[in-house]
């Protein structure tokens, strides 16, 4: 082991500058959370004095460390460095710290600031990224890199807090990563015993160096405001290869604040004008002067990002190497980078034949990812231990496994939460378009990390199975009623309940063409199949089309066919139904006004089929309209008996039309 | 430490009847998951032969050990049990399995079964309960147990497997317990090495009693078909009475299956008549026969019963005796354990006037908290560390805590989901209303739990702060948009965002006298003080009435205040609003239908204005109806910024009501 570099006053300066562009920026602001920047600044200096490699002008350069904050709240931590190091994020933009419009928000957001990796502050979800990240790094790494050729080298670090060691999904995330071995991947806890409510010791007893090794970490503790021993132990992190690394750094929370610091009060909220006064003078800083910064201390930050740039000028030198060596290869790489997919990958998506038998339309999906998978070079996915039932594995895939990173297929176990937060780091990283399987129930084990996909924009694809009371026997608690409803409210995710094997290749093709997450809602059941329509792609479409017809039907999913059975049946007592299927709300909604009405006239009788509840139907339904829907939660008994019990019948809607057009007359 | 009973073959065979009732039942079903309750069995007949105190007769005798089985697939494993010591399950239930309208459902639901303690399936959930089940215990315990009194004193165990402990909610759960030193807790781990996907191997190396260990609970490690070292260990750990306790019982899933145990395909699904035939023969049972119960078995079965309720007619007595030399905690005791509200609790409901300040309507309920604390014995709540965000801590109250369980506040640390779960299991032990705060966003956190609070009928109440945009600084991450959408979807939940600090007072007081969970969405920011009306408590009413309306503003929670002023500004156009809050959609849907037309005529034009996805409301809406809404996720900047930026504004909702009355005439 090197030993350290000679750290001096100008070092410390250095890390104080943060301190007080903290301290100005949230009194300025008069909110945000001093605590944790002040607290860990230190830390975060000698991380990107010594280690980190980046490039302020080429903030996505793809071999870069990731440096991502858990503890979002602490987001004048990575504002005050990124202005620090040159990156495009002004002075003026850290006066501007939480006010309208500005680039710098109360939490981290990766598509607002340039050199946010991920957005953060709901806790734990930074770590469960980090796991992703590091993962997809291990995997595109044992992919492309060849001997001479470390295309794929960088290393995933994470700040994260007391509070998302707490949260569950750091369990899940750190058990995970411990299973993987992933050795680059080096988490830097801001180790102050202190949260909102108080000392940790009012909730929090864990001992967490014994936790993390018991997940097969390699684990450190350091003095975080030792920068010696912090270089140390970042680099003896680095030297264990096949365990990811904690380093419990214990810092006091709010350092500098000689009244606040080592308290709750530290944590959030302003100082207020007396005590950024009595901190600036205990930091050797000018009392008088605001958002200032020294000279000679801008001077070696500007300098760190200038050196640290130097790695992306020779990653570049490499690749164009690499190029001429393998330009396949290389090509593909760049592709990969870039999100694109393939010219005509799409020839290879599955038609299924109606005189088929009926598929569900999870087999239809599994059948899609073993069409595609070799055409997609970025495409990985996995399940949460529900692989039989999700239909996620391709055929023969691997499993990508500790020191097996070139695996096609992610055991992420038991861990749905950790699964979602992975995904998005994954795609966030880039270079991989992650997916992910469970049942549609247990997407409320996740909800927070979809909501996060939405919000940055990651482009994940979730399957969901098993996707309403058709579960059938394992009864309510793994039927999704409420589900649908639920994900169709996260603005910015897209959700689509294909009806069919047909449907469920177009939703394939949806999810993958579109650039944000994607819900894919599937059947346990198998369904009839229908004749190829790319209108699925547009959200709903005919599928049974009559002449003027007196009532539309529509329906999602496994209600489809039951609308086109009860169409028949209301053909025979001289009712024209049109059959409409809508696999997804958010697809339909992007369309012109005139398709919309071209397919939903809005004042048409129309009967609703969803087996779930009715919440959000009447904006498609129109002013005319009854409901075959579901308000209650289902039941354990054979899928038929369930469906049956619960009005999911031909003879029902046959009535509700009945009842609807005498209504309507 | 005794010396274990001696075990022979009458007690194999005993557990052997749990083995061939799930094989048999299982079969008939054609589904269902034989692995756990096979492998269990041991560990189970050990547990009831020589541990749990219970009476058959009376499932819910309130002093009864808990046994909560977190692992809900394995179901077969309680039905076999509560058939076997007495309970009210026929043998016809078991042939039932997973039939419509049977007692015993896939998955263990404690509203239909006699002796299923909590609803399980979804995994690591019934851990969580469990703690909340022995917090509950303890809590009780210290506030009414008296020398020679030891009214309240059992233990809570829970069976539980790999997969509930690769849940992140069974970190939080267990950290939690340890922390509080939870002696009375006992977890029976299902070690075997096996998920759905295959070998745990493939996604999972914790060192499960390391990690455990570092929560401080007391772990050991025992054979799980050893009946000796099960005895053991269970009284080695009730001996140990500071911490909570795991024994990881080695087991080999599915045990007695020859050609399926000890591998992934004994986890689910029916193994077929010929692995039934060959199982039966390996566990010495008639292969023609189908539910056979030996009758020198089903007579040691039915003697624990008898035994355990020996306990309950014990405890009877000294309820007796107490009831004579403390009459009145007794009562107060009683009151508590059917879950009743104190005579005339609600006159310490606070009135707020008119001509106070602007209050924030989680200020308002933390005084509403204040006020009614000393009057209802059975209320006990915290927060997921956001006391003086949420408002939830009673002024001078103590915490609850190691050795301090009489505390009358609960410090959960940052774990939502480990509160929820634990709230569901402290109002399903009974004796005890719980109340947990966290902010609104953080809901999706613990949304698995809030689903089973709704299945199971917990009577829970949600304090969820921070309610829309109005948040502000904190920003998109922190601003619920979809959450409010989100709860409703749940059936069985009522979901209530009070416009003020009266209507706070009376969605508490709702919230208290409802029988199942409740959502109290409460404001960051201040809000006008309206004058008191009861009509909040059926959901919607009128708060500014008017003769022959133009228009109808519908609004909930802080957009209320706004919609007033938006109908004072469109009075001075001649134009005049009747202005209706909405409180509550679910205590809506329960008025009549004259009362609902009354408030709300449905084809009156109508303007509804709420701070959130728009999804929904339609229902209410009517016909003719505009949306001040937002589908949009949040930003960060001072909150009035924000609402500005949203359109939550008088000029806006004045001209949505142009438009609409233009579109309408």
């Amino acid at each position: 082991m090197s030993h350290p570099h000679a750290y001096g006053a100008l070092d410390y300066k250095c890390a104080n500058v943060i301190r007080t562009l903290t301290l100005d920026a949230v009194q300025a602001a008069n909110s945000g959370h001093p605590g944790m920047p002040m607290g860990m600044a230190d830390v975060a200096y000698v991380l990107y004095a010594r280690f980190m490699r980046f490039d302020p002008q080429q903030p996505h350069w793809f071999n870069r460390d990731r440096l991502i904050i858990s503890a979002g709240h602490g987001s004048m931590l990575p504002y005050s460095i990124l202005h620090l190091t040159g990156y495009d994020l002004s002075l003026d933009e850290l006066k501007r710290f939480r006010q309208w419009g500005s680039k710098t928000p109360g939490h981290p957001e990766n598509h607002i600031t340039p050199g946010i990796e991920v957005t953060t502050g709901p806790l734990g979800q930074g770590c469960g990224n980090s796991v992703g990240m590091a993962l997809a790094e291990a995997w595109l790494a044992a992919r492309y890199n060849r001997e001479g050729y470390p295309l794929i080298d960088h290393y995933t670090y994470v700040i994260c807090s007391d509070g998302d060691l707490q949260e569950g999904i750091s369990h899940e995330a750190a058990s995970l990563a411990g299973h993987l071995g992933l050795g680059k991947l080096i988490w830097l806890y801001d180790d102050n015993n202190i949260s909102i409510d108080g000392p940790t010791s009012l909730s929090y007893s864990d001992d967490v160096p014994k936790r993390f090794e018991a997940y097969g970490w390699h684990v450190q503790t350091v003095d975080g405001h030792d920068m010696p021993a912090i270089e140390s132990a970042i680099r003896a992190a680095q030297t264990v290869t096949d365990k990811p690394s904690l380093i419990c750094c214990k810092t006091i929370i709010g350092r500098g604040m000689p009244n606040r610091q080592g308290t709750s009060k530290a944590h959030s909220d302003a100082p207020g004008p007396d005590e950024v006064r009595a901190a600036k003078i205990a930091l050797g800083a000018d009392p008088d002067q605001f958002f200032e910064i020294p000279p000679d201390a801008l001077a070696v930050w500007r300098n760190i990002g200038a050196r640290a740039a130097q790695a992306r000028v020779a990653w570049d030198d490499l690749m164009a190497r690499f190029e001429q060596v393998d330009p396949t290869r290389a090509a593909e790489l760049a592709q990969c980078i870039q999100g694109k997919l393939p010219p005509g990958w799409e020839s290879a998506l599955p038609v299924f034949s109606t005189a088929d038998k009926p598929v569900a339309t999870r087999a239809a999906s599994g059948v899609v990812i073993n069409a595609i998978i070799d055409k997609i070079p970025a495409l990985l996915g996995g399940s949460a231990d529900l692989t039989p039932s999700n239909n996620t594995m391709p055929k023969d895939a691997e499993s990508l496994a500790r020191g097996a990173y070139g695996g096609r297929y992610i055991r992420f176990g038991v861990r749905e939460h950790g699964m979602g937060a992975a995904m998005n780091g994954m795609a966030l990283h880039g270079g991989v378009i992650p997916y992910g399987g469970t049942f549609l129930v247990f997407s409320d084990y996740m909800r927070p990390s979809i909501r996060l996909a939405a919000l940055s924009g990651a482009h994940v694809i979730y399957v969901f199975t098993h996707d309403s009371i058709g579960v059938g026997e394992d009864g309510p608690t793994h039927q999704p009623v409420e589900h649908l409803a639920a994900l169709r409210a996260i603005p910015g995710l897209t959700v689509i309940r294909p009806a069919d094997a047909n449907e469920t290749a177009l939703a394939w093709k949806a999810a993958l063409e579109h650039d944000g997450p994607v819900a894919l809602i599937l059947t346990r059941q198998a369904l009839p199949i229908l004749p190829p329509n790319e209108g699925a792609l547009r959200g709903a479409y005919v599928v049974r089309t009559v002449a003027d017809p007196a009532v539309i039907l529509l329906a999602s999913g496994s209600e489809v066919s039951l609308a086109l059975d009860a169409a028949k049946a209301l053909a025979d007592k001289g009712i024209a139904a049109r059959v409409v299927s809508m696999p997804s709300w958010e697809l339909f909604d992007r369309q012109s006004d005139d398709y919309k009405q071209s397919v939903l006239p809005f004042d048409a009788p129309k009967v609703v089929i969803e087996a779930a509840v009715q919440q959000g139907w009447h904006r498609y339904a129109g002013p005319v309209a009854r409901f075959v829907t579901n308000e209650r939660f289902g039941a354990s008994a054979p899928y038929r008996e369930v469906f049956k019990h619960y009005g999911f019948t031909t003879e029902r809607i046959v009535a509700e039309v009945e009842t609807l057009l005498r209504e309507a007359s």
